[in-house]
């Protein structure tokens, strides 16, 4: 037996013991000496057994006293195995429904990939580089604007894209959300309007909500915002914000043109509205395409992107790029309520991965994939009659329309009794007006129960 | 030349070449087989330099077409070099100079262990266990609570101190800080009244003022707070809040006695005040001293706890235990806020770290070596005059007294000119009342620049 099985088998011996109260609470556990000869093995696997039981909790070491059976706990409860079907479908649940799903559930509602589609060869690779990083990385809280050589990079892909910006204008944050969380507590105060897409990715309502703002929705055309009604609700509401995704927006995929960006751009300024590009999307572009930030420059934009979609979502880790002046006020709160900045052990595997040799194969073989997808997602879908509002340029959602105007509510709660995770249109509408579409991640529909559940719960009348 | 060596040697070139404008921005790049004839190396080594400079940024690929030179981006600015000497000294004063600090720069105002205090093997072997965890510890967002195991982990080390909770009752979150932030979010509206200690760790008054809540100060003793204070604020004031630490108390190293952890809980009651009890440095106790969630279970009192002090800060991790009601509105805060819960990477690293072997002996060295320099801290100061408040039974600070009341702003400026961070008292205090006092990390008094610095400081006139 090799010494990691001998271990284990001391310590699976002992943990009988316990739970068969052969060791009672704080009962003294066998002399290393004694159960070492017992049990065949050497006493320093007995010591090392030992002290893997204490890190456990299920003994307890005296310094100098040697160990004892520790009190039981409350027994585990067991976790909560299965959807939760008695919430409302409201912002948060297609967040909670996908994020806490059992891996195996297939969940076409959820927004990012399925692990076999992310660069695991180069996180691995990353992780292996981390084992060697120095002493600090491993240990220290960081620098609170983030590692310089992962910010320099990323000034450097903004400056590729035609926004010049140097280092001290990224921060880096624990994730993309946390990013416009920030931004938020800088400028938004309860009661403050702040507008959005109508559909809008539906976090973005969750984490405004948080903010006790008062939301409103701009319709969203197949080349962006609706430019008059911009306009009309700026001057209605005097907004503090604006959020959107300009290349790829969510969960549409449609593409902003250059002249209703620049009809945006001038509405905001007219009513000194901010406006808020979260460019998370950003890498599955075929080729890019017009951007606020880089219309505008950061006077009154400010970018924010991540890695959760096309590196890791595990690996939390965000970025603000901003004027000079906000970054200064962000780094306070990032500072107050975070304390520190991103994790320098996620910065490092963020940045061992971006530095990776493979890490640009990989996004141009993850575009060409879902290209593929989302043909074939569409074509499984046509039968159903389910009709995609517009064919996307990239990234993986397809935003559908449901036969005979559906409820896409009642259809994602029949699938979730069958064990799929959908996502139903009115979660992203501020204005409740897409009860009858439905967001599909195009990556996530290849397992084989999608497609017949699906069916099944478009014909299941609500119960 | 090994073959990373020789991918290095042609990028070098290669950048030599764009930084002397030998390749203008957009020129194509010297063609794979002809560069890796010149430079005696194989086309694939040149592919795979090509390949990193793109992911750098330096150059750009276009699909079927090959290589060019990037536009070059601003010139990076120069990381700022040195300390911040413009700054109020308020509450975040220390927390960004400690931070920001360059890593040389000896810092006994900060709040963490050296890295060589740390346990850098063990983390060096978790992150050699993550590069082989499962694909979606890699990839994915994870459960909203975090990861089980980990949950259960904690649970019993509850269970082990008297409270008895399932792991559904824990909630890991990126950090101790954030714990308490998402708490606020859901408990403290701007205009509440939160009670702290004073003084108290000082980025409770930074996350309460970005909360708009009215903090104040209830003094603390060497027992405790003042159990009449806290009863007379509570009933003027019905805040809805008390922050505090129990075990260890940041900055005194004071300890709570039993008998006013059972006054303040009573006064709790009266005026319903929910209690924060954030202990994040009870590994370093030697015997386990009174908590307020241990009496009083988890009716009014919430649990907080973080590995930055013993494990690692670089890896964000803190936990909530808390009555289940109060965990489900917590998560969905964390999902609007920050999507999803903790990084799956970060509790894979922390969870390998917690169950090995080494851990425990780890903390008990620690503790030995903490009890040293806390002693040799003590009579290193002596001869400046300046003395501990009391003789803390663990943990790494030192809360002094400065010789003739001399301003300890003044001398942290001072110190700063010099390059050392120090932490004056008025940081800590709500009434401002410390202006004389100083918080020492004992473990970060070893290099020898600090006492000459420190005895300079003190003689140095306000500028």
């Amino acid at each position: 037996m090799a010494e990691g099985g001998r271990t284990a088998a001391v310590m699976a011996a002992i943990r009988r013991r316990i739970a068969a109260r052969g060791l009672a609470p704080g009962e003294r556990l066998p002399s290393i000496r004694g159960l070492a000869t017992a049990m065949g093995v050497s006493p320093s696997t007995v010591v090392e057994a030992y002290e893997r039981l204490a890190a456990e909790g299920a003994v307890r070491s005296r310094p100098g006293s040697g160990f004892y059976a520790a009190a039981p706990g409350p027994l585990p409860a067991l976790a909560k195995i299965g959807p939760r079907l008695d919430r409302a479908v409201d912002p948060l649940w297609v967040s909670r429904q996908s994020l806490d799903a059992e891996p195996e559930i297939p969940k076409p509602g959820c927004g990012w990939l399925p692990p076999a589609w992310m660069p695991v060869a180069a996180l691995r690779r990353a992780a292996r580089g981390l084992a060697r990083a120095e002493d600090s990385v491993l240990t220290d809280y960081g620098a609170t604007r983030g590692p310089l050589p992962l910010r320099r990079m990323l000034a450097r892909q903004c400056a590729g894209e035609g926004l010049a910006v140097g280092p001290d204008q990224v921060l880096l944050t624990g994730s993309g959300t946390q990013a416009i969380d920030l931004i938020c507590r800088l400028l938004v105060r309860p009661g403050d309007t702040v507008l959005v897409d109508d559909p809008c990715y539906f976090n973005f309502q969750a984490l405004l909500r948080a903010h006790r703002a008062t939301v409103i929705g701009v319709p969203y055309t197949e080349a962006g915002p609706d430019p008059e009604r911009f306009a009309a609700e700026a001057a209605a509401h005097r907004p503090r914000l604006y959020i959107t995704n300009s290349a790829l927006h969510n969960p549409t995929g449609a593409t902003l043109s250059p002249a209703i960006a620049h009809r945006i751009l001038n509405a905001a300024a007219a009513h000194d509205v901010t406006i808020v590009e979260d460019d998370i999307f950003a890498p599955f572009e075929p080729e890019p395409s017009p951007r606020l930030a880089g219309l505008d420059g950061l006077a009154r934009v400010i970018r924010i992107g991540s890695f959760s979609k096309t590196l890791s979502a595990s690996i939390r880790c965000g970025y603000v790029v901003a004027k000079a002046e906000w970054i200064e006020a962000l780094i306070d709160l990032q500072v107050a309520t975070s304390f520190g900045g991103v994790s320098p052990v996620a910065a490092e595997l963020v940045a061992g991965v971006l530095g990776d040799g493979q890490y640009r194969k990989h996004l141009e073989s993850l575009r060409r994939r879902l290209d593929r997808a989302r043909r074939d997602a569409a074509e499984r879908l046509a039968p159903l009659g389910i009709r995609p509002w517009l064919m996307p340029r990239g990234g993986f959602y397809l935003w559908c329309s449901l036969p005979e105007t559906r409820d896409a509510a009642a259809v994602a709660r029949a699938a979730l009794r069958d064990g799929v995770v959908l996502a139903p249109g009115d979660v992203f509408s501020v204005s409740c007006t897409a009860g009858s579409r439905m967001r599909f991640n195009v990556a996530q529909m290849g397992d084989a129960r999608v497609m017949p559940v699906l069916a099944r719960a478009l014909t299941v009348p609500e119960a």
